[in-house]
This record gives C-alpha cells, sequence and structure tokens, in this order.
C-alpha cells in the first residue's frame, strides 16, 4: 500500500504542547473565575439530535451545521420507493438525525429541561467545551472552536448581569486584556423602537440588519431594512433616531456612547420621543438599575469598571430579550469580538419549560488567544515541557543507575526524566552528549544529570555551570 | 410551536456538576503523573479526514466509524448520472469524507507525520480527549468516551516500556485503585508461536481468537481457528503450549502466570520447543531486561510493582510489534479493563514515515471512573460548587449592600456568591430565609452571611453556630 500524505479537514487545527500550553493557560484562568463567582460545570456530548439544535440558530445556522450520517444501511433505506427523495431536506431526514453541538447554550437549555428536578435554581453553571460550525474558514474563523460559557438561570434578578459584566473585567484583566470594550444594550430598547416606528413584528429583521451596522455603516443598514419591507416613514425615523444628537447625548453615527452616564439614561427615558412605550422604558430602566449597582462597586476599588452604551449592538441570536453584551479587544490588529452573551427569557420553553429567565456569557477561546498571541501576554514562564531535569548516561551500566535516580526524583515530586537512548552510530559514540543535551536544549529543559565515571554532574543548561553532587543534594536543589 | 420533549442520542451521556468535578480528579490525578514523566499534551481535531481513519482499525473498525455527511448539496450530487451508487460504500465516498476521532493513537501518528520537521525526538507526548465509536451501547460501553493516551515516539528503548509500567501504578494508586493487575505479554512471544506452528501467515487471526480466551475459553479459542483453516496439527501443537505445565512454569488454562520470575522466563527461553525461533527470543529478552530493571526498581521502594505474564493477551489492534500490556480492576464487580498499550514498530509508516517505533499506553477514563464510584474512592472534598460563602439579603437595601460585600470576599479570594432574589410571594416573604438557606444546603456551601438589620451573621451550615461579625472578621475566618 502506497503511504498516504496525511492532512486534516480544512478548518481545523492540531494544537502542539507549546499551544496546548497556552490554550489551557486561558481555559483555566477563566474557569477559575467563573469558580469564584459560583459558577457549577457540567458537560454535554458532542452529538446532539438534530431535533435539539435544528431551528435554534435560524436558517443560516441551520445550514452550518455538521450533520452525522446515520449508522447502518442508510443507501439502502434510500432505495425504498417509499422514500422518494426531492430536495436535500428529505434527504437529510432519511440519513441523518444527530448534529454536532454548533453552541453551548441551546444543550444547556436542553439539559436543565431534562434535568430540572434534580437542580437547585437559579442554576449557575459553566462549560468550555468545542463547537463546531461548517463556516467558510478564515483568519480567525475556524470549523471547530472552543467558547467557555456561563449561564445563571431560574433568576430573573439584574443582579446576574452585574456578575457577569465584573467576570468579564476580571478575567481579561487577569489574562492581560486590559484594552477591551464591554458593550453593553438592552433588547427591550431595541423592541421600543420597532414599536415606535411601527414595525413590532419586524424586531428580528431589523435587529439583524442592525447588527451589522460596524461593517455597512447606516446607509447600508437602511438599504437593508428597505429590502426587507420597511415603508421610507419608518426608515425616516429610524435614522433619526440613530443619529440622535442631542446636548446629553451623542451617539455619534454608529449610535455609540463613549461612557454611560446615569444622567444620560434618566434624559433619554424622559426626553426620547419614545418615552411612553413601555418596553423601550423598561429597558432603559435595566441599563440604569445596572449602572447604578456598578457604581456602587466602582467606589469600592480602583480599578473601575467601563461600559460602553451601544445601541447598534443587536446579537445575532433571536432568543435574547434584555441585556445584550459585546467584548471586543481594542489594542493590536485583531479588534475582534472576544466575547458576547445577554439575557433570554424563554430557552428553555422551546423544550416544554416555559417561564425560566436567564442570562449568560460567552469567552471565545480562539480568539483570546489570538489576541494574546499577537499582544505577547502569556507569561514567560509558560514551557511545552514540564521536565525539570534529564538524566543523561551513555553506557548500559549508567544507564541502569539512571533508572533508580529519575525513580528518585520522581518521588522527590521533581518531573523528571532519563534519556533512553544510548549512542548507536560511531558518529554518536564519538560525541555522546550530542543528543541528550539537544534534546535538552530544544525542550527548553533547565537542569541536567550527566551519569560519568561514577560522579553525578548537576548541569544548568542557562548558566551553563556543572557541579558534582549527590542525589540528596540535587533533589534539595531542585525542590 | 409544540415544545419537543428532548433526548440524547443514545450512548451518549450528559454530565453534572458533581459528576464533572470527579472526572476532572481523575483527569488531573492522570496529567500530573504524565507531567511528571516528561510527557507533553497535544491536541487533534474531533474530525478527521476518512482517508486517515480508514483501514486503520480492522473491517469492524471501519464500521463503527461516525461519519460525517458533507455540507452542500449532497442530495443533488447523488442524482448526477456519473454517480450510479451500487451500496453503502460508494454512497459513502459521495456524501461523506470525514469522520469523528476514533482512537487517540492514529491521529498522534498523522499529527508525527505532519509535524515531523518541527519535532524534537524522542518525541512523549499525552493527550486526554473523547473518542467515538457507533457500537452497541451496553453497561460500561459508551458512544462517545474519553481516553487518555501517552506515547514515546522515536526511540526503540524498552525504558519507556518500563517508565509505562510506572506510570501506570504510581496513577493507579494515587487514585485509591490498590486492587488491579498489570498484564503484560510481547506480540513477538505470539509470532514466535505462530511461526513455530507453521502458521506465521495468520499471526493476526491467531491474536485475534486468543485475544477472547478469556470470554470463550481455550476450546472456544481452538474451534474460532479450526474455521479459520488451522490445521489438526497446528491447534494440537497449540493446545500443548497453551497448557505448558512444568516444574517451573504454571500457567493454568488461561495461559496466566501469577507473577513473573526471571529464572522462569530464561528457562523458557532456553527449554521450549520454541527456542530456537529468532522472534521468540526476542520476545522473551525483552521481557527478561523489563522485568529485570523492574526489579532494580523495586528493590528501592516499598511498593513493588507486580507484573503478570499472560501468554493468551494479544489486544484487538493489529499494529503491535512488542510488549503489549492490559490493566484490569480486580475489586468490585466491574472487573474491567481500566487500560492498555503496547509498542507499535511502524504505525507512522501508513503515512509515509517509517522505522519510527512507538510505545503507549491508555487509561480508560470512563471505565475508572465506574470503578472508582463503585469503590467509593472519591475524596470526599470533592464538591459540585466551589463558593465557601453564600451572602443573603432580603430587602432592597441590605442587597445593595451585600454587592460590595460580596466583592469584598471575592477580591479576598473567597469564592461566593450573593443570592440574587428577594422574596417576592408572600408566603416567600414570610419566610425570607427559606430559599437562600436551601440553595446553600441543597449545593453543600459550607457557610452563608446573613445581612440583617445592619448585622453580619456568619452561619457555618454544618456547625449551625452564628457569629455576628464584621466583613474584615468573616474574611480572616474564611481564608
Amino acid at each position: 500500500m502506497a503511504a498516504q500524505k496525511p492532512s486534516i479537514p480544512k478548518g481545523t487545527r492540531d494544537f502542539g504542547p507549546a499551544e496546548v500550553q497556552k490554550r489551557k493557560y486561558i481555559l483555566n484562568t477563566i474557569e477559575t473565575v467563573f469558580k469564584k463567582y459560583g459558577f457549577m460545570p457540567i458537560e454535554t456530548p458532542t452529538m446532539e439530535n438534530l431535533s435539539t439544535l435544528e431551528g435554534k440558530y435560524g436558517d443560516e445556522g441551520d445550514k452550518l451545521l455538521f450533520r452525522v450520517l446515520n449508522s447502518g444501511e442508510t443507501w439502502e433505506q434510500l432505495q425504498n420507493p417509499k422514500s422518494k427523495i426531492q430536495n436535500q431536506r428529505e434527504f437529510n431526514k432519511v440519513v441523518t438525525e444527530k448534529g454536532l453541538r454548533y453552541d453551548l447554550t441551546v444543550p444547556f437549555a436542553r439539559y436543565v429541561v431534562m434535568n430540572r428536578n434534580e437542580i437547585t435554581f437559579p442554576f449557575k453553571r459553566y462549560q468550555m467545551q468545542p463547537v463546531w460550525r461548517a463556516d467558510r474558514p478564515q483568519k480567525g474563523r475556524y470549523r471547530e472552536f472552543w467558547q467557555c460559557d456561563a449561564d445563571v438561570v431560574g433568576s430573573d434578578s439584574l443582579l446576574n448581569e452585574l456578575d457577569f459584566i465584573q467576570i468579564y473585567d476580571e478575567a481579561f484583566r487577569k489574562l492581560g486584556i486590559g484594552n477591551y470594550e464591554l458593550r453593553i444594550n438592552n433588547r427591550k430598547i431595541l423592541a421600543g423602537i420597532a414599536e415606535g416606528i411601527n414595525a413590532e413584528d419586524k424586531l428580528i429583521e431589523f435587529t439583524v440588519s442592525l447588527d451589522k451596522i460596524d461593517k455597512i455603516g447606516i446607509d447600508g443598514v437602511i438599504a437593508e431594512l428597505k429590502e426587507k419591507n420597511f415603508t421610507d416613514e419608518q426608515l425616516l425615523m429610524l435614522r433619526a433616531i440613530l443619529f440622535i444628537q442631542n446636548d446629553s447625548v451623542d451617539y455619534g453615527g454608529n449610535a455609540r456612547m463613549e461612557t454611560i452616564e446615569l444622567s444620560h439614561l434618566s434624559k433619554l427615558k424622559d426626553s426620547s420621543k419614545f418615552r411612553d412605550i413601555e418596553v423601550f422604558r423598561k429597558g432603559i430602566e435595566e441599563l440604569e438599575f445596572i449602572l447604578k449597582s456598578l457604581n456602587s462597586i466602582n467606589k469600592s476599588t480602583n480599578q473601575p469598571i467601563n461600559l460602553k452604551l451601544d445601541f447598534s449592538l443587536a446579537r445575532g441570536l433571536s432568543y435574547y430579550t434584555g441585556a445584550i453584551f459585546e467584548v471586543v479587544s481594542t489594542e493590536g490588529t485583531l479588534k475582534s469580538s472576544i466575547g458576547g452573551g445577554g439575557r433570554y427569557d424563554n430557552l428553555t420553553g422551546i423544550f416544554g419549560l416555559p417561564n425560566v429567565s436567564g442570562v449568560g456569557i460567552s469567552f471565545g477561546l480562539d480568539r483570546i488567544y489570538d489576541v494574546m498571541d499577537e499582544l505577547k501576554l502569556f507569561p514567560e514562564s509558560l514551557n511545552a515541557t514540564s521536565t525539570k531535569v534529564l538524566v543523561c548516561a551513555f553506557e548500559e551500566t549508567t544507564l541502569a543507575n539512571g533508572i533508580v535516580i529519575v525513580k528518585q526524583l520522581r518521588d522527590a515530586g521533581i518531573a523528571s526524566e532519563l534519556y533512553p537512548d544510548l549512542p548507536k552510530s560511531n558518529k554518536e559514540k564519538e560525541k555522546p552528549m550530542l543528543k541528550p543535551l539537544g534534546y535538552a536544549d530544544a525542550l527548553n529543559i533547565p537542569f541536567t544529570i550527566i551519569l560519568r565515571e561514577g560522579k553525578m554532574i548537576l548541569k544548568d543548561m542557562k548558566a551553563k555551570t556543572e557541579i558534582d553532587l549527590s542525589i540528596e543534594e540535587i533533589i534539595k536543589q531542585l525542590q
């Protein structure tokens, strides 16, 4: 059989030792914060039934699902005259019933419903697992990537939103990402605007287009909405709102307030043309409460947390009903979204458990990795190997001693290795230290022990010092 | 839309907080040992190209692969008259080109070949990830389960085998699984036996049947081999070997030596009817070296490691060429295989990198979990939540104070939560402490802080004591 030239599916990646250590560093940092705030881990299966996944992410999402072929003779079933397949949808129904997890929120909602009798509410869970989307791969976008989610379900208190704001801040600070922007909006405000322009029935279309304002500008949004049959009158009102400019509130063209002041919000609530729309007022009031609470926390610290109000922030997913968040890294070339989330009032309702409000956030591991890598934010102490010392022997007899020496080191808790191979070729025998020391060098192992002529030489690979010591002395020094 | 009754695919599982904590405990314990022995982590994608997976696990394995449907209009491609699908295999070729990872060894071999120029050999990697097999689910057998593998490639030294024996022993002891049996054999011995009975060309058939000796007995093995066209003469010789009984070596009917003594091995090497078969002698010599080295380690410890020689141990996978291992738990009702591995001399050859010997072992997370759960080996200190203290308030004003108090606790590194909801119904208002204290109880949170009438009461949930303290005193006490 001719050897294959191996490859991996596009949009997927291998992670070597150095990358895994860095990825684990991010995961561990985020996990530590989640735990400190009282979140508990769960894990759900990689495969979900398609009935769980389909219809939850919009038509676009359904197309991006990875579907798993049913086991057994699927082909024969297709031959069954009764099937009479006419299109892809009917084909899928016969040959596939499972798909790969698309996000962590829908499986979590499914989990909550299935385990509702065992769960103590409010239920605060975190989940750090890969998800899969058959998206077109491009820089920073992968077909397999990791999400780190924390959610609270069974509590409608806005203090949960406050916790998530603090979690974002603490986690990004711990990771060294000091320059980030935490954007907030409230779907109720967007719902109020839609109601105000008599487009309540088109809230989803409105938010989906609005979400693109950073990319296509206000004119692009207006044009898209026109295609979606918004009337000229509606669009005129909308344009006016997105350009709101008055003494106290100035969003500029991108509908973004640089910092939120409580006074701005109350003015907006009382003077906006939408002040009589209940859901609009409710959205503003929720923001007010969050901001007020955040102010009391900011008073007790010298690292105050900044929120940016962004009226154009809509989030792609349609299940959000209250606060929505997005975090964007603002340093370096990768000004990408590294987190997002929001409140959803009825996600578990899809699976038969209504009236359970939830709110959650997500960290995008892969984007965070790319940002940290570019900004060189990983600690220098991260090393691919944990090995502290490599024991090197060059003859059968010293190698036999090496077995016991490395055992003693490990028993003392020192991560260590015995270089397992003796010189074989004549060339290797002439320079027996070349390979083991090259190995220690390449792996950045800080110490080697050279066994030679009955002696143990401890070599500091950086300082290039060599000392003749006993094993007890070596252990003492390395511990 | 009617609510769906949600479910998950058969053979897969959700893991709640308590289970995840236990699973992480096992993973962390094994990982700590891997690191101490100098292994470095890698991760490979969930999906591999089917060209990487197919043909590596035997015909049975190919059937158990989960295949992922190609994106796009696969159905239309099938309509293409040129395809003319006649069977499942041809169907698969058109609609699927990716599959889910079936084990960690083949992706690792693929990784080594693709990254050969960046890797420093010997390459010692560990990998802890889920794998998927479309097996019939049954007790202890899942369709999604985790493997924890460590492998060395690029070294043919038997000291690597010695390290793996120690890793198994250290990891299982650390987990509290003291009663396990570490079985060893060598494929070279089996190859020698096959050669000795003139069945060199049927080594795979021989080992596959032999592997079942525990289940079907020696008569079952002989019957199966007869079906595979072994001659009566061959079977007569085989029966005699599997019943070897002499003064120094007694395998009993199941070909297992309870403890290996060096003297047994040398007698076997010199007096067996296969003593002139080179590969047989080589197999025995390798075992001798491993045992001799292990003896020198055992001398330096009061916890000697026991190996059991098992001539019937064959391992299902055909790529093994040297030592093979299997670990079986011997306590409780689940006497199942909790680990296995072996040496393979040419696994990377399939992908175009010949002559790279490797050896590795695997821990089966799910089996280990089941054993530890039955034997109650998990530490009592493992708790679903990490929260040390729950702050409870019953009015708007104290809740506002609670925000700052929980912030102070967290800043001091104490995992804590503020119960986010105020009493709503009249019933709740009558007994406002019921819900928050019930939450703390259910989650086994050791302390609560009750905010009431300007006081802070620290309540020890187990001892049922209550003390009025300042926040500074509370932090001091909880740290």
